[in-house]
């Protein structure tokens, strides 16, 4: 990590560079007295804020309500599904003592690491008939999983996120749910992250505890690494089951619900950064910055303000009626070159710089935050045409991405070449035979440290042709994605 | 409380009419496995999402930025500011064990009563000078006070809130901030929850622990009582001092910074609930519910169908498209009367009837939530009037809260009167005199279970004039409100 005000080089050492970039964009610090905690600041909150209105408008274009459930889950709920527990117990905050008393050992709690206990409780309560399905809620809130190794925004003991909770009478309509919020998380993530992703099956040893299948998108940071940036696991009666969920099906049977769960989170905020940003800074993709384009005027004596800051005025308005998102950086006492410089670290799509000359000429100089140069623009226009801009840049931060991507991935057929592509901690996205078993998972994972990202869903990943496992040489059906992940 | 399906009229019991108002219209339930939590059904949730989003906009307009700051706050935290710990400390919930293991003496945390300390903290290390003053930040959050007598939405263990924080360079801009905060709820509270409130200043006695002064917003429920509704607080340099939050001056001198602190909670919409809501159910100002105008086709055969839902699915679109929250309940299999009640205690403001009958003379019957009777309005003209009848309905339930509180509001000069005005359990506003002895102030309470609410900002109540305290006829300098509150 560098010194306060600077970025370490991406080459030079990735991980110290995300932390240069997370403080020096002043996203998110360190919480330090509050273990593995973080605080998000204001303009990493901003971006959180742009994730949840576009997620939220989409979960309830599908259907879905906001609903809001306890913070503390009696720790009797964690214990009724075995896989769960079994998943979750290392990882809880127990809460003891309250109003100045100790509670008594059966009525302690822990702070939701995940609500699929609580919400399946109350569940039980309010579905009785085949009527009351699907029950479609979502949750926006924090939760808390006590971390060993933490990492802003990607790994902390707290974090925000929203988790999608549903029942449904079959489990045709339970996977149909799966799928379909799988997709809106992809589409979330290519339209206004501009973050491609992989859409696919997690394997047995790494879908979450209690699922019968977890699906996840899979998108590729900038060191080659995998970033699980979204799951949705379909739940199947596991914990319908655990907390008694039946409902009466049309024909007069007793059944009980089959249910899904899906969630994204604060992490998304450090994929974002990992796909896009470099070694001046945060790049921020238009759509979710919070900031999309900033004006600086520059003046020197009091007359060129005179005539300056109304042009500068004017271009304001003009864009803000357009719904763009500006801000006028007039900031007194400190110079145009430093201003250029922290609004670069902080991602700001497009700046626009106005000095007298530019007011006398009808022009207006323009930078994209990767241009290699700047661009002359006639102020008249420049309202009327920064849209086209920014959506531009959008479109070509998404193909950046792309391309990036599939530079760095790579079809593996031998155990060799498999060293090879992952030695030294490296790592892309390798298409590789996979025999199937948790054994050779496990094996390959004990000796390189790559996982199974995922088992691609169609059209996802190269056409299924059955091949031989890189690992063991035992018949594969298809091949699954393998990278180092975060 | 009556049995499902059923309201307890008002006044029979007020207490358990509210509670069939929540449950009824869906609002929230009682946790029970939780000790004093609820869980907000998505009725509930998408009337807190009005709520958050008006505010939201009100902050950021004033100039406030959103963060967020660990749920988790280190012990000895709580214990930096004196007042503060008195006043949370018996009603903390403490962390003692997470990660599988229990936490040293030393490392245990308390969950969030509300985040002045830890935002302290944060304050120290991000203000170095005036230049990074004023600091104006705001959180949307959930917090947690371990209650013994819990009640839905207006005292509940856990709540969600929002806290703003903000650090001054002087006591003049930190009280600025703190009538400017208490404005922005005031006019809130009055223009989207159409709930008249009474700007004023608590006694010390009631003034938020570790404050100088804590302004309020008071409003008065159908029974009489006050509901405390938002409250500003002037923290002076008490938090400065205790977390050591200093900057350097303009000239140079080291001094701590004047903080102030406001929020809302979930409390309001119990406000709102007991503001305008009836023996039927809930009454929703139209700015404030989640649908504003439900339609209900009325049909018998296919046929009818085939001619009805065109109409109304055209109204629909024609709604949508000028803003208005709108509703079509076509659910096959209930009756009209049963989709009219229902829609009644959930207190959407209109419903529009469209039946065959309708549809051949060119009209439809509407019904506004407290109308007596049906209005019948020509079909073509229904999307153009409804804004203007919904603005006329917020402005009326406005005006409809203001006269009873105002019938409701009394001056009081003797302790006989007084008692009378309370008996029985009973509330009203009463102005009072009072000697501005905490003493006397105590003694009213422990006496009669009446409390002094405010002492009102200027124009919020009788011009200041001397008086004789109501109870121990000593002097003082003017009136201060009473009454019995949530």
């Amino acid at each position: 990590m560098a010194e306060n005000g600077k970025i370490t080089p991406q080459s030079q050492d990735f991980p110290a560079w995300y932390q240069d970039v997370v403080r020096e964009a002043e996203l998110a610090e360190a919480a330090k007295v509050v273990k593995g905690c973080m605080v998000i600041k204001p303009h990493g909150y901003a971006i959180w804020e742009k994730i949840q209105s576009d997620l939220d408008r989409r979960f309830k274009e599908t259907g879905h309500q906001n609903a809001y459930f306890p913070l503390l889950i009696p720790m009797s709920f964690i214990n009724k599904e075995a896989e769960h527990v079994e998943g979750f117990a290392p990882e809880i905050a127990v809460v003891t003592h309250a109003g100045g008393k100790a509670l008594p050992e059966g009525e302690q709690y822990c702070i939701r690491p995940t609500s699929e206990t609580i919400i399946g409780h109350f569940f039980s309560k309010w579905i009785s008939s085949y009527r009351d399905l699907p029950l479609l809620i979502n949750q926006w809130a924090n939760v808390m999983r006590w971390e060993m190794h933490t990492r802003m925004f990607l790994r902390t003991t707290e974090f925000l996120w929203q988790e999608g909770h549903t029942a449904h009478a079959t489990h045709e309509d339970a996977k149909d749910e799966v799928i379909r919020m799988l997709n809106v998380y992809g589409d979330f993530a290519q339209e206004m992250m501009a973050m491609p992703v992989v859409r696919g099956i997690k394997t047995d040893a790494e879908k979450f505890a209690g699922a019968l299948q977890t699906m996840c998108i899979e998108a590729m940071m900038r060191d080659g690494k995998a970033l699980q940036a979204g799951t949705s696991h379909d739940l199947g009666q596991n914990f319908g089951k655990a907390f008694d969920v039946r409902f009466q099906t049309e024909q007069g049977r007793e059944e009980f619900v089959w249910q899904t769960s899906w969630g994204v989170s604060t992490r998304l905020i450090g994929g974002l950064i990992m796909t896009h940003s470099d070694d001046t800074g945060l790049i921020l993709p238009p759509r979710m910055a919070p900031v999309q384009v900033v004006i600086v005027p520059i003046t020197r004596k009091d007359a060129e303000r005179e005539k300056v800051l109304p042009v500068v005025d004017g271009l304001f308005r003009d864009l803000k009626a357009r719904g763009i998102a500006v801000k006028v950086d007039d900031r007194e006492g400190k110079r145009p070159g430093d201003k250029y410089y922290e609004w670069e670290r902080k991602g700001v799509p497009l700046r626009v710089e106005v000095g007298m000359r530019d007011v006398d000429s009808g022009t207006a100089m323009t930078r994209l935050r990767i241009a290699e140069e700047k661009q002359k623009i006639a102020i008249d226009t420049l309202a009327t045409q920064i849209p086209g801009i920014l959506d531009d840049f959008q479109q070509m931060l998404l193909a950046r991405a792309e391309k990036f991507r599939d530079d760095n991935t790579v079809t593996v057929d031998t155990w060799d070449d498999f060293l090879g592509v992952f030695q030294d901690g490296q790592s892309k996205f390798a298409w590789c035979h996979w025999d199937g078993t948790r054994e050779t998972e496990m094996r390959i994972k004990e000796e390189t440290s790559v996982t199974i990202r995922c088992i691609p869903l169609p059209g996802q990943g190269p056409a299924p042709e059955p091949g031989r496992c890189i690992r063991t040489g035992n018949p594969s059906a298809g091949r699954v994605l393998m990278a180092r992940a975060y």
